[in-house]
């Protein structure tokens, strides 16, 4: 049986997953794929430390480049992480052109041109599909399953962490504060959690599917990003009685409004409310779900564990096996590893997005208060859909939570602006956008 | 740019549905394809119905022989559904060596041995992604995404019909009839719905599930088929009350028990409860949804229309522009259509399965009734997690409903057949399985 040879690069986590997978499944996936996959070295800076998987001495080095010049590799999987290192290996190894498998969503967000176009040059491929998703095949369903479709929207809990966060919250009754400390213990978050909860991940891994879906590269500059950081509980109970759960979504879609072929789209990344009754409102705990609509499909969801050694080395080795069937069969880059945007698509700037929102206000408890408030938000073409006012128990402001129809964001800001300059106005209000 | 000729055979929803997706994308597909995809000949028995789409009136013939023996034809689609002339054609096609896709799920799950070992001699493709799932990707999930697992176990909601049905009752309180009703006024039940409601197309389903997953053709006679017609609204409410949702599934899972290699497998079709918290109990009204256990991706869940023309036609479109890809770089069978088995695998028999088992009971309402139930149940092994037993409002018969922990299917027959017999026990015990 032929064999393709295989370099890593990184024997951290997801490398000895994918080590592991190898070990377990080997034979399997040589029946399936009609070659075995051999993995010839893998690099790493540290060669002590325990990876919980057993390798052949000899396998082991910490020289990159000797394992992507080897003639024997003929796939080099990346999964260093980062954007430094990892991008040197990655170009030398187009620039050889040798297929690249890779996991790494920061630099395929922020250097995906300048690697995605040395690999058209090179007339090599590049997979990335556990950039995005983990364990769930969510870049297989877009550039393959749902080929024929024009894409208009996409919807993802693309963070597990802070899903695990958001659930914790919600059906244990914790605190932001407290639920973060759960998850560090747990090993769900990193001591320094900045990257999660702020929204980075998830804004790396809306960028390539903004990417895929349109052809259209999203610098993250240009993306709006709020993550869940200092989420207040209160929030998650008034979610809760007005039939809504809080996720942090990455919210891709082109509106209908804007034409088609050189319409903007937008590509955001915050928390929004869910219809409790929503597919993505089920998506619990660590896992991650995309809800993909294309214009013949309707809607679909993915679902599956967002990150991990093992579901994480599921979907490397999957793109490892497409690579091999490409060498197999003479035809490298079968599959465009990203399209080309048709006709001229631009970001829409957020002050321009449309949603609906819930807004929470700390208000004087004082007769015409409220009144006042619907007032300026009349004037902003803001229109009420609900209000929720608490028992007021006293204190000197109370919250009052209200549901709006659909409004344009420019507008919000500047209502909002007036609301939380009002002299019987607390806190500044608190505001979630309505999805689903 | 190099045109790829399609032949289609069947001109009903699904085949108006494939004429249209090519007729709105057909510019997106070429350019993400690189080769056009060209409509060349539509047969159909009726060339006078109007399809709600518009073609070329010399497209259309009803001499489908014509279409597959054209020159011009590079790719057969087959949407002429069932086993008699669909098959003729298909295998014709296929003698030709021209690749075919289809969605024909009864065919398949009848005479796929003779249809996938043609294809093999041949060389040739045939794809079959719109068989299960309709617009949702199980198909192309299981064969690519999760190459590198091993299956431990698919729960699928495989029939919009059904689940259709089922979720009107619920959030209606419905009769099965009324819904039954409703659901044939509104266009997603046949006049004659027994294909749907009696679990048949559900198993045709799960055959072609269980192959891909194990490589093991699953005759349908040695399958455990029940439906939903006649299901009696009571235990959906009961289900409620003990936090399930009712649906029918069906189920494909190697237990862990059976060790590697040479287990057998469960393939079975029925209504199961599944906790309202499990992602599978959100899929409600007409879509469908798959749930895969592998052994590296963990839990994955697959969610979509899985029927209805437009839904349908994007799946046979992508699977149209795989055969297109494999026509461009000359390698038809890159991914081959079935997996063998790897080693030899039987089909358990209904009666060594083991499940969680809700039992609704008629009992006279005397004293020791339930004791003595309880009693029976023991001595077969079957251990009660909890008793549910509703007032009893001056009826000669209550129902009691009783979950059980797990137990062996034949034992609960030989319960059932002891209990059932007993004097102060009123109509047939009801029995769903849990599962999830």
């Amino acid at each position: 049986m032929r064999e393709i040879g295989i370099g890593l690069l990184g024997f951290g986590t997801v490398g000895a997953g994918v080590v592991e997978g190898l070990q377990a499944n080997g034979d399997l996936l040589a029946e399936r794929i009609g070659a075995r996959l051999v993995l010839r070295k893998i690099a790493d800076v540290d060669l002590k430390k325990d990876r919980g998987v057993k390798v052949a001495r000899g396998l082991l080095t910490t020289d990159a480049a000797s394992v992507i010049q080897d003639p024997a590799v003929n796939v080099v999987i990346e999964l260093i992480g980062g954007t430094g290192v990892a991008r040197k290996f990655m170009l030398q190894a187009l620039e050889l052109g040798k297929p690249v498998v890779t996991a790494n969503k920061a630099l395929l967000a922020q250097c995906g041109a300048e690697i995605f176009s040395l690999a058209e040059r090179k007339g090599t491929d590049i997979y990335f599909g556990a950039s995005v998703g983990g364990g769930l095949p969510i870049i297989r369903a877009l550039r393959e399953g749902l080929i024929a479709n024009r894409i208009e929207s996409i919807d993802g809990i693309l963070n597990g962490t802070c899903n695990y966060i958001l659930t914790r919250m919600e059906t244990e009754n914790l605190s932001f504060a407290d639920a973060l400390r759960e998850a560090q213990a747990a090993g769900y978050a990193e001591a320094d959690p900045a990257l999660d909860i702020d929204g980075h991940d998830t804004a790396h891994k809306a960028a390539i599917l903004a990417s895929l879906a349109y052809g259209v590269h999203v610098p993250l500059s240009r993306m709006h990003v709020e993550g869940i950081r200092g989420l207040d509980e209160v929030d998650i109970r008034y979610a809760q009685d007005l039939g809504y759960r809080i996720k942090l979504l990455a919210v891709i879609k082109r509106p209908a409004s804007g034409g088609k072929g050189g319409a903007d789209i937008e590509v955001r990344v915050h928390p929004a409310m869910v219809p409790v009754g929503h597919v993505l409102a089920s998506v619990g705990g660590v896992f991650n779900g995309v809800m993909v609509r294309g214009d013949l499909a309707g809607d679909t969801l993915y679902y599956g564990r967002g990150a991990g050694r093992r579901p994480t080395a599921s979907t490397v080795l999957a793109d490892v096996a497409d690579v091999a069937r490409n060498i197999l069969s003479g035809s490298p880059r079968r599959v465009p590893a990203m399209p080309r945007a048709a006709g001229k698509i631009g970001i829409r700037p957020m002050a321009q997005v449309r949603a609906r929102y819930y807004l929470r206000l700390s208000l004087l408890d004082e007769p015409g208060v409220l009144a006042s408030i619907a007032s300026v938000l009349g004037k902003h073409d803001i229109s009420i859909a609900s209000v929720l006012q608490k028992e007021k128990g006293g204190a000197r402001y109370v919250p009052a939570v209200i549901v709006t129809h659909e409004a344009g964001e420019k507008d919000l800001d500047r209502a909002l602006r007036r609301i939380d300059a009002m002299k019987f106005v607390g806190a500044g209000t608190v505001r979630f956008r309505i999805e689903g």
